[in-house]
């Protein structure tokens, strides 16, 4: 089979492989959507899980079972699944204290396109097959479900981590895709003021849809004093962190009142240390809380997040903004991911 | 002054009473407008609380602060405020454990109507003045502002005490003024399919407003086997109880999964005990867990239910259906919900 | 192979089967020790779980491994292993969910002796090895590693479940060997005033050796009463049911505090409803919440435990009132229970 | 009246002052015995808090009510009382949010030796008495319950903002007063593996008696190596960070396990930043918790933890090394506190 990989650090290209093989608890899965994750342009260009040789990239797809392993209970050939992107081992003893996305290490849950070949090919591997899939809702649009991946649970975690309660005024830094979705989970846990900080005019209008109350536009001054003249000198009780880098951290805590939480789903791929300044931390005794996580996987995720699609609670599905037909164009797709034009918030490919 | 009152176990009238004293703490609000509550009811024609004599009645309201006590510090003679239907005495042990609503014994968080003279008067008192009242937002509508008072916070709780998770399946029992405000919470918890059992077509079509997607009409057949048939015979996720008897618990147990939850708060005004059927709790080891509970009140949760309101996340004003203008209208509007008429949810008087 | 084992209800006896197979998550294991366990006295006498024939017995054992299906990665022929009671499916929606207890249906993590034989032969069966094994320490006796099984767990999570915390108030209901556990389980939650209730001396006197600062005997009046009188009325803040009867909830309910909470770990055999007292219960408005729940089964729940008693934090072993040496006893052990002589806490079966 | 106080920045000594008045609110208490802490010496010395003049030191005393306010209910003249450290405003928003602790500001309801004069005079005043003091439980030394003032609290909230949970491999950095009663409240939540990191011969042997399994002598060699080496490279679940600076929190998140939590109860009196190691944090997403806080204050904490004390869970009266009789002392006492001789857990001066 072909698939579309990294070939080394900064190279990308068409390879063949043998059609990975199925275990009795496993299943083989042919993509028919799938969208490239700026995780992938942080793996390929920025080397950010070092170096990887001929590793057929992508986490994100929906697609059609075409093999179950002999153990597999609940899942057949022919049907059509979303795959979640962190695919735990459940019996784990990781899983069993409640963190299955780091079950086998810290963040090893996630092995597409990290520890084994994703699903950026013909066919691809799924571990666990009654723990990872879920049945495609029918009449789910490709565009919805293939965000139910990554972006969706992703940027719900991140309202999760914050824990957000009814009336909290709230502040989301980043209003890419992951950050979007982190707007909509906001206002979906009862977030009242709900403050977006990004630049972007179609990721502010975005926001906006899915209940942003202000837009913070960081190009025109420091974000922290906008969010306190907002507030009127109060800080936010939550803030979710969906992009920036390890200075961002510092803002957080200074916007932050104390008794309030932060929670972290950006992933931060240089620097070595994140800083917390101590004064705004209350010399250590602020109670500010200061979260973060990998997104959890698996197939209950998936199928919790897909039925509040199904319910009309939010459409993910608004996120892509460039479609394409037909595995020639992965490249294309993912550089698009990588370059970001000003109309970009997340393409896909339909196969 | 004049006032509404209770002159005894089903007997209301009005009365003259010497305007109420202000302690240091205290302050004393004219309301500007007032709803009659399902409570009220209960109180005067059931007896609820037991005898009372020449009570003024009333716990919902929005006023005018016509003086303050000299400890008061965050409010002053004419501020507009919404006044919390539940006022605890905030340095309470109750209140250091987190139970306000319990101060000074179970439920005594509750004075208004109950242990002194509540709303329906021409002033009334108010404890603590700046843990117990909110200013009331510029530019907020007096039917949402109202149903700040009680109606909100008490739905909203109910899906708290569920503890409602993205994705869950939920159903809530009643959709009175409370149970449709507990609709609304529930949406804004991120439940997916979420039931409404009720009857009365405006109830019904207010709660799929809100976003319930499924109505459940008791006359139509039993509601367990309803609910059972929605979920595919899983049952539901979270169970609020904002109606029905002290027969409803059995009928929740019934169509809650393992490890699922209910929250109660639905003031159960007759009958010896609640009863949890033995096999369906799982002999006592199912993790269905029951959970019930008064309204938390005071400034903060007014503060933060009057955000949502502010930030377009809901709006509570739907409720009234009947609007008075005049204390002259206090009489029929506290009929109206004693009869409660097809087309009646919730009655206001602007005064 | 032979096994003890119930033939039907009322009846006991040895019986002869095939030695079960090794699917490729499982492992075959050789007990070297068991003890009964008040479940098999519901089982046998009183047909709790409804007719079972030639049904091998028993689900608390410590024993060795004698062979390992080939996906499983942690233990090896050998190993002297600690068996958890209940052994769920853990890649199932219900463990995704947090309650693996109930894989595949209410109850249904627990498998020996309901679903499957139990430990009372000369191998059993361990679904999920990785997943439901732990390692038998070095050097802890085969006393309190059995206790590991089903009592300790059972016992902390009954104040898991009352969520206790430092300082509260906490009655503890039965002190058989799970609430024994139960009493220690509170103590190590940092319960200040620690009642027990129960009538037996010897139970009494480990109480108070596992930290109870009072005991209770039901036969000396009416234990809600007396309870009331130890706490000046005021009730308690935490409750752990591990004993009584489907009536034991309405003493618990009357005396509890506001906001407090009960844990039932009681497994209820008979009667139609566990009831509420509607006014004690606040009319519906009390906050006092009612959890229940079979205990976490598992490998990393064993292994926790465990670790508390290396630690020393606890001793289990001290249970044992009586041991047993060789297959032959099985039957006397298990009469045992059901007698219950007055000297009697917890069988042990050396093998 | 005369009072030992902070003169300006490194200068102490007596001072006359008048006494205090009380308030409608308010207690004034005669000291009966008194604590000298670190945060005194970090006022006076290394001017924590910021130039201060004139001011009375000490926020930890036992003392004798010999004032109350006309609005105070519980407590009279006469009553021998424990005064919390921290001293609320109940009714504030902080409050109702459940951080009462930073009522009226971050960190401000620390009054005592901060904004206000302290406890190390003839009278000192208490706001809000009904919320703030707590009854001297008959039969309790004053050396105990002089400890639940401050050391015993903060101690506590270490183990409570980290999580622990039943089994919990738990580190707790530093083991003066507030480590060693973090210690004592790690095994009360019933920590398994409980290492505690110090290198003083009476704290360590101390430390092992409230339940320390292992000490870790800093000087010894790199504490995060000593830790992996302990958990066979696995680290620990659970951090209390009780002493150290800025650059604790590098090595809590290096020995911490993914999903792990680290509760910080030292207050960090110098540098610019805490640091968060990117890698080791998972880059962003390891899901290692980050909490840290003031002590809570008030009555119930006060009673809750002295209720432990009259249980016999703990006895904090152990960190009382060097006792004192009479004002003259208070001099001696603060300067030991400053010097820290290796003799020294904790002084007090009985008056």
């Amino acid at each position: 089979m072909k698939g579309f990989a990294m070939l080394g650090i900064g190279k990308t290209g068409w390879i063949e492989k043998e059609r990975p093989e199925c275990g009795p608890l496993d299943a083989i899965v042919r993509p028919i959507a799938v969208s490239p994750c700026t995780s992938d342009v942080h793996t390929v260009w920025e080397g950010a899980i070092g170096e990887r040789t001929d590793m057929i990239l992508g986490h994100e797809a929906v697609g059609v079972v075409e093999e179950v392993g002999s153990l597999v209970k609940d899942f057949k050939v022919g049907d059509r699944v979303i795959v979640s992107a962190i695919t735990p081992d459940w019996s784990s003893l990781e899983a069993q204290a409640g963190y299955a996305m780091h079950s086998g290490g810290m963040l090893a849950g996630w092995k597409f396109s990290n520890f084994k070949d994703g699903v950026f090919g013909e066919y691809f591997h799924v571990n666990d097959a009654d723990g990872n899939l879920a049945l495609l809702p029918e009449g789910m649009s490709l565009e919805a479900a293939t965000m139910v991946c990554d972006m969706m649970p992703t940027g719900f975690h991140g309202a999760e981590l914050a824990d957000i309660q009814y009336g909290d005024d709230v502040c989301v830094i980043g209003i890419g895709p992951v950050g979007l979705m982190a707007v909509a989970a906001s206002a979906l846990k009862g977030a009242a003021k709900l403050m977006a900080v990004g630049s972007r005019a179609n990721c502010a209008a975005l926001a906006q849809e899915y209940g942003a109350t202000d837009i913070i536009n960081y190009k025109k001054g420091d974000i922290v004093e906008q969010v306190m003249d907002l507030t009127h000198g109060k800080g936010v009780d939550r803030i979710v962190i969906a992009g920036g880098n390890v200075d961002t951290m510092d803002q957080a805590i200074r916007m932050l009142k104390p008794g309030g939480t932060i929670g972290n789903v950006n992933y931060l791929g240089s620097g070595d240390y994140v800083r917390i300044p101590r004064e705004e931390w209350g010399c250590g005794m602020s109670h500010k809380k200061i979260h973060c996580g990998l997104m959890p996987g698996g197939r209950l995720r998936s199928e919790k997040l897909a039925a509040m699609i199904t319910a009309g609670r939010v459409d993910p599905g608004k996120l892509i903004t460039h479609k394409f037909n037909g595995f020639e164009n992965m490249e294309e797709s993912l550089l698009l991911m990588k370059d970001k034009p000003a109309d970009l918030i997340k393409p896909l490919v339909i196969l």
